[in-house]
């Protein structure tokens, strides 16, 4: 293998091209075996194995400087950095995470995972190096899909301005992660139609040099085209048009399906997997059902179709009531808020790690203006996430914004009610966090009025009481459970309520209850056992607040997690029993 | 006047343009007057009055929808939709807000005040139009400051692909609030040179139809241009250059002097006006001094430095060392946040309303990667501002970010020990609440090591513990001083650390305390004060937390406010004394 023979970047430059081609089918294997195994991001690595092997030949890392964004893309950069023991050996694949992280090599600069970011990067790492009148190349790589983010386009604005080096190379695939929107991405395809040599140029009409790549899957090609930019002391723009899912028929064939994949993905592509009922196919079926009676329904997504299952069938189905804006999430909170305000019916679907995007359009564009929208958070929640795609920030980031209603249903009848009430009732903005964990059915229609903060006291008792909030309400039923078996009759509540404090309940509560334990799937820092300790200890209730520390936790297992965070049952009812011996209880 | 014959846009189409011509001279001489008076925008409403008469002239509003950015620039359009008494009545002249305001006409459609957010609401109440089956036109008016947003940016990629009716007008006056930076004012320029026909188009290559009209303040050549483009179905951008300022010579040639003013700003200008100490120049002698001992020394804000009082000299004296983004403060995080990985020493300045648009960056570019930067936040408290420019939710905002040690501190001394650990000695990021308050001087150096959460215990009692924080430790002393009055021996701490618990000073508190009052200038969900709660009321301690509610208020006297939320030393002993009844101190 000629893999055998490299250990780090500076080991290619003995190879010639040939050898280098063969390199390239090497690391393509390794690629798709791994992720095929362990799953993650399939086609954005396959279609830039070559560029990598150009980008390392053609520039001295690690003086030389690469800025991945996203870093979906790094897996043949870990293996050309010291790393390929990762992709070969089945025991160490999961040793290295799947984005760059300098905790694992100097080839690495920044800890990264979320989207449009490598450019702004590199400008700092470029005017860092000019300050300090260093003298070396500094790269971004950056994906089509992700050029439309507003960090990136702020940032390809003031790059261009820079005065010095700092090459951004444009990996075009043609796609996000489905199919690419906006007028930009017209300019795109015109520049590779004509070779880089369109009439129109959105680069140079920032000011940047501009290079055109048509093969940016010839190692060949690729190399030539980054010496002449090397150590260019310009602004400049390198566009490689390169195939996602490359080499691997299948991925090329089904581009979206391929971007990101669960382990055995090849062998499950094309089956039909039935899946009990649950809150994605729920959602679904209420949108088209909405959008059906309604030509004002219409559901927002900022790129990322598949976190809801809103696949192509349903994208059909909805046609002009399907908008997704690219990755582009602070458009798509103002367009979605003045959406609502002009009389239309929009939902706007978000995974929680994405919503971090938007505060201040949260904030001013659809909180300050009060539109009655509707925001579907997904998959909040304590997980064993990297670092960079924690879900357990969105309830401290979303409550603590005015006349915003965030609400967190514990079952199908209570979602079913949330959604009809957010989209047909009422008149401000309304979040609803989608549960992240398996359905639940009471079997009775929920009727409660979402307007006003009202929790559901479930059983009555006093002493303690016990607040499950969303995904944790099982957790306080368990927690209640156990209190009775011990021979207590604590109060059990599910608040549904994130943002608002039914204050009516706890002062009832606070009369005839010591301790108040709070549960929330979230960081305490900002959320909701916080607000309700807030109250509380105003009058001198004792309350235990459980959910995770503020902290980023990077890839640790769920149970760890639970243990440190003492999110269990057997956990909480020692606090609870440490608790009550102190005060007679 | 014809002023006189003019009560709504309606009004306008019975006027020739010889009239419309004296229109806007009085209109002129209206806002001069009041601005000069009351304070406030005064060179960008001076460049729009022919534009906007146009607009209002062209355009049937309010069925048409015109949709300002930031709306700063609405006073014209406030006087010609029925509220010209509160230009013309002195006794009027604080009757309407200084932006678009929908409680307060049918022709406002969107609160706003922040930047950069028209461009994606217009998208929005097009898309609605056109799901609805409507018919008129979605106009958004823009400056060229405002372009270098990363909301904006995202909202014109959009916009361009939107498919049906949207009309953006640039107003290009060739400035933000200071100078532009960025690659895209490069093109502006070139366009304005060629009369808008130069090789280079940013909105062109985006897919957008393109006009520009050189006589931006002519009413005639405006409206000729405007009835090209009413009724178009294509995503169109009419590109208007026009004089910020226009007809105060005094505003013509100082044009970042007169963007805002204070009261009386016209007889002001040029005078010197001597300041006791404060912490702004402060900060500035910091920065000379560190600048000039370290080329690696580096400040970065994103185009408001008068907020900073970063004037022209200072500017003149950093050279390179001072950076101005542009509108850009998602790209101002991640560009501050890789000078500091990249081994330089930068500063980031920021209004406290202005970084609730960097959540994620100080999230995933900042806090994820650890990287040593400073913030410095100006501005951070309870105000009577606008509702649109709120410096409340700072504290919120970035105390609930993991690894951001924010700072809060009280005096002269403290702030230059908070800013020397900061950028000599931190290895994580820290952001600095500069004092929005008077300046205080203890005479003591102080020698605190920053990097651990450590509250200053002033004076040890018991019973009671006063934690006043950052602005309202001076509010803290008072209470403190009433109880000691009272014959009470309480316990007054300056915390200094928002994000941070020093939980072996609130075990000590714990032990002996049975009230804890907490006194923060912000909100209070998810700030200081709730973060203390949820920790003591593990143990039963009573925590009254003091700091506004969560609300948009909208230019409410601070006096008022404090009342409203009891922040005031003798309603803070009622309630010291009504909660002593219950404990028995």
């Amino acid at each position: 293998m000629v893999l055998d023979k490299i250990n780090f970047p500076s080991d290619l430059k003995a190879l010639n091209f040939d050898e280098m081609k063969t390199l390239a089918s090497e690391i393509r294997e390794l690629i798709i075996k791994k992720v095929d195994t362990t799953g993650g991001h399939m086609g954005p690595n396959l279609g830039i194995v070559e560029a990598t092997i150009a980008m390392h030949y053609v520039f001295n890392t690690p003086k030389d400087k690469i800025i991945f964004d996203v870093s979906h893309q790094s897996y043949p950069h870990k293996i050309l950095t010291g790393r390929k023991e990762g992709f070969i050996n089945p025991e160490m694949y999961f040793k290295y995470t799947g984005y760059t992280a300098p905790e694992e090599s100097e080839y690495d600069l920044f800890k990264v995972g979320h989207t449009s970011t490598s450019v702004s990067l590199a400008v700092g790492v470029a005017k860092a190096r000019d300050l300090k009148n260093e003298n070396y190349n500094v790269i971004a790589l950056i994906g089509d899909g992700s050029l439309s983010g507003g960090e990136a386009l702020e940032g390809l604005d003031y790059a261009a301005s820079l005065g010095s080096n700092i090459i951004i190379i444009v990996n075009d695939n043609d796609m996000s992660i489905a199919e690419n929107y906006g007028g930009l991405y017209g300019n795109l395809k015109e520049l590779r139609e004509h070779k880089g040599k369109s009439e129109n140029n959105f680069f140079k009409a920032l000011g940047f040099e501009y290079f055109y790549i048509d093969e940016g899957n010839d190692v060949e090609k690729l190399i030539e085209g980054f010496k002449k930019v090397k150590d260019t002391n310009k602004p400049t723009i390198v566009h490689i048009k390169t195939q996602k899912g490359k080499g691997l028929k299948l991925a090329e064939e089904n581009r979206e399906y391929f971007h990101w994949i669960l382990p055995n993905g090849i062998e499950d592509f094309g089956k039909n997997v039935s899946m009990p009922e649950n809150y994605t196919d729920l959602t679904k079926e209420y949108i088209l059902n909405e959008a059906k009676n309604d030509p004002s329904f219409v559901v927002v997504n900022a790129a990322t179709p598949g976190v809801f299952g809103f696949d192509k069938e349903f994208r059909n189905k909805l046609k002009g009531q399907y908008v997704d804006v690219g990755i582009a999430e602070e458009h798509a909170i103002a367009m979605t808020s003045a959406l609502a305000k002009n009389g239309a019916r929009p939902i706007f679907a978000v995974m929680s790690s994405f919503i971090q995007r938007t505060y201040d359009q949260l904030s001013q564009d659809l909180a300050l203006n009060n539109s009655p929208a509707t925001i579907l958070v997904y998959w909040g929640g304590i997980s064993n996430a990297d670092a960079t795609h924690l879900c357990s920030f969105d309830m401290s980031l979303i409550s603590n914004i005015p006349n915003i209603n965030y609400l967190a249903p514990t079952n199908k009848e209570e979602y079913l009610a949330m959604l009809d009430y957010a989209t047909k009732k009422s008149t401000t903005p309304t979040v609803i966090r989608v549960p992240a964990i398996s359905l639940e059915k009471t079997g009775m229609t929920d009727k409660t009025d979402y307007s006003k903060a009202k929790y559901n006291v479930v059983f009555e008792g006093k002493d303690i009481a016990i607040l499950g909030l969303g995904n944790f309400y099982k957790l306080g039923v368990e927690v209640y459970n156990e209190l009775k078996n011990k021979g207590l009759n604590p109060t059990l509540i599910n608040p549904k309520f994130i943002s608002k404090l039914d204050f009516e309940t706890l002062d009832k509560i606070k009369d005839n209850h010591k301790i108040v334990i709070t549960l929330e799937d979230g960081i305490l820092d900002g959320g909701f056992g916080q607000k309700v300790a807030g109250y509380l200890a105003k009058f001198g209730v004792k309350v235990l607040n459980y959910g995770a520390l503020k902290e980023f936790t990077d890839r640790i297992p769920l149970d760890e997690l639970y243990t440190k965070y003492r999110l269990k049952k057997e956990l909480i009812i020692e606090d609870v029993i440490n608790s009550m011996n102190l005060v007679n209880v």
